[in-house]
C-alpha cells in the first residue's frame, strides 16, 4: 500500500513540514520503498517531481525539503508497489490534461478488472492499475463532456458516480485535482485537518520536528491536510468515513457526499 | 528569443555539461530570464523541472547541475518572453500524451496568426503561442491517426507537413519528442553535432568548463546534440539550412527532408 498526502489552501502555502514526515515513511518509518512523487499547482501551472528511489533516500526529495515552493494544491504520494514495477511512468502522481487544466490523481490501493474498462482519449504510459483508473476516469469526464461544462456541480457529481465506480474494484483511497478544486475519495483510509487561526504548534509523528504555525502564518491563513494516516501527534485530525467523497477549495470542505 | 537544447543518444547520458553552457544564457551571457524548463525521458517514463525565474539565478537549475539525471532523450529551453506572461504555465517544454507515450514540446520564435487554428482534444494551459502551435500538432496527429499507426513513416510524413504548416506563420525553430524519436525544424537557427569513438576534450562557449569525453563514455556511446547556437568553441557544430526537418533517435540522424 501506498501513502497519499494533499494539501488545499486559501494561499500559496509551503508544504514541507508535512512533507518531511511523509517522507520518512519512505524507507524509515515506513516501507514505502519503491517511488515518490509531487505535484504543485502554481495558478493554472503545475510542476511535479518524481523519482522512482525511496524518498528517505531519494536527493530530489532532499532538494524539496529544502527548496519552498509556495502552492494553493499540492498531491503528494510514496509508494509500494504492488501492480507495475518501480519504474519513473509508475509512480504517482499522474497527470493529463482535460478542458485546458492539469488534472493530477495519487491513488492508495488496488484494483482488480480496471483494466477491462473501456479508455477513450486518455491512455496510460505506465502499466498500473492506478493509472488506468485515472485514465478511464478522465476519459469519462471528456466523453461527457466535451468541452468544461459551467455547471461545477454536474462535474462534481461526476467525479463521485465514478469514484463510487472504481472502488467496486478494489481499495480506493484517492486524490485528484484540477488546479481548482480537490477530489478525495475514502475507501479505507483518509484522514484530513484544517489548520487556522489561532494557529498553534504542530509535532510531527515521524520525525523530530515541530513547528509553530502562528509565525508561518496570517491570520486569514486556512490550509487542509489530508493524508492516508495523520501526520502529526498533537492535533485533531478527522477520519473520514467509507464511501466518503469530499471536495476541498481555498482550504475549506465544499462538499460531502457519504454512501 | 529563445534558446533551445535538445539530446538524443543510444544509452542514457548526462546532459549536465551541455546545461551547464546553456543556463548561462538565461541573465548572463545571455537575456533569457524568463524562466527555463527541462524534460528527461526515462524509458517510458518522463520527467521535467520548470522555473519561471532565470535559470541563472534558479535553485532548481542549480539542482539540476548538482543532480545526474540520465537519459536517452532530453529537451531543455530558457525563454526569453515575447508573448505570454512570465509564470510556469509559460514555460517550456510543454507536455502531453498520445497515444500511450509523453509528448514534448520546446520552441524558439513567434507565430502569427497560430490561434486561429482549430484545436480538437488539445488545450493550452498557458497563454504562449508556442503551446497553442503545440496542441494544434498533437490535435492533427490524434485526428488523422485516432490510434497509433503502425507505419512511422506516415507519423513522420505528417509531422513534417504540420511544422512546414506552422512555420508560416512566423519564426519557428523547434524540438518534439515522443520518447523515440527526437523530430528538429529549423527556421532561421538550429545546430547539431554527434560525439562518438574517438571521443575528445570539449569546451563550453559560456562558461570556463572543459569535459573530456574519452573519461565519461564507453567506446560505443553515440551521443547528438541539438542547439540554437552552438555550445562549445572547439569542435565542429553543423548548422542545420532554413526549412530542414530533421529526426533523430538513439543519437543518429535518421532522416532529414529539406523544402
Amino acid at each position: 500500500m501506498c501513502e497519499l498526502l494533499g494539501m488545499s489552501a486559501n494561499v500559496p502555502t509551503d508544504i514541507r513540514f508535512s512533507f518531511s514526515g511523509l517522507v520518512k515513511r519512505g524507507g524509515e518509518t515506513g516501507s514505502h520503498e519503491d517511488g515518490w512523487g509531487i505535484a504543485f499547482y502554481e495558478g493554472k501551472g503545475y510542476r511535479s517531481f518524481h523519482d522512482p528511489k525511496a524518498s528517505v533516500d531519494s536527493e530530489v526529495a532532499k532538494f524539496i525539503q529544502q527548496y519552498s515552493i509556495k502552492s494553493k494544491q499540492v498531491i503528494c504520494h510514496i509508494r509500494k508497489a504492488n501492480k507495475g514495477r518501480v519504474c519513473l511512468e509508475n509512480t504517482h502522481p499522474f497527470s493529463r490534461e482535460l478542458w485546458g487544466q492539469i488534472w493530477s490523481f495519487a491513488h492508495n490501493g488496488q484494483l482488480k478488472g480496471i483494466k477491462n474498462k473501456l479508455l477513450s482519449g486518455y491512455l496510460p504510459i505506465g502499466t498500473t492499475d492506478s493509472e488506468y483508473a485515472f485514465c478511464w476516469v478522465l476519459s469519462q469526464l471528456r466523453e461527457t463532456f466535451p468541452q468544461k461544462p459551467k455547471s461545477k456541480v454536474k462535474v462534481r457529481k461526476l467525479i463521485e458516480r465514478l469514484c463510487r465506480e472504481v472502488a467496486e474494484h478494489g481499495i480506493f483511497n484517492v486524490l485528484m485535482s484540477d488546479a481548482d478544486n480537490l477530489y478525495t475519495y475514502c475507501n479505507t483510509k483518509l484522514s484530513w485537518l484544517t489548520r487556522q487561526a489561532p494557529f498553534a504548534e504542530a509535532q510531527l509523528l515521524d520525525t523530530d520536528v515541530c513547528v509553530d504555525f502562528k509565525e508561518e502564518t496570517s491570520s486569514t491563513d486556512v490550509v487542509t491536510v489530508i493524508a492516508t494516516e495523520p501526520l502529526t501527534s498533537n492535533e485533531q485530525w478527522t477520519k473520514m468515513v467509507k464511501g466518503e467523497f469530499s471536495v476541498f477549495s481555498s482550504g475549506k470542505k465544499m462538499y460531502t457526499g457519504i454512501r
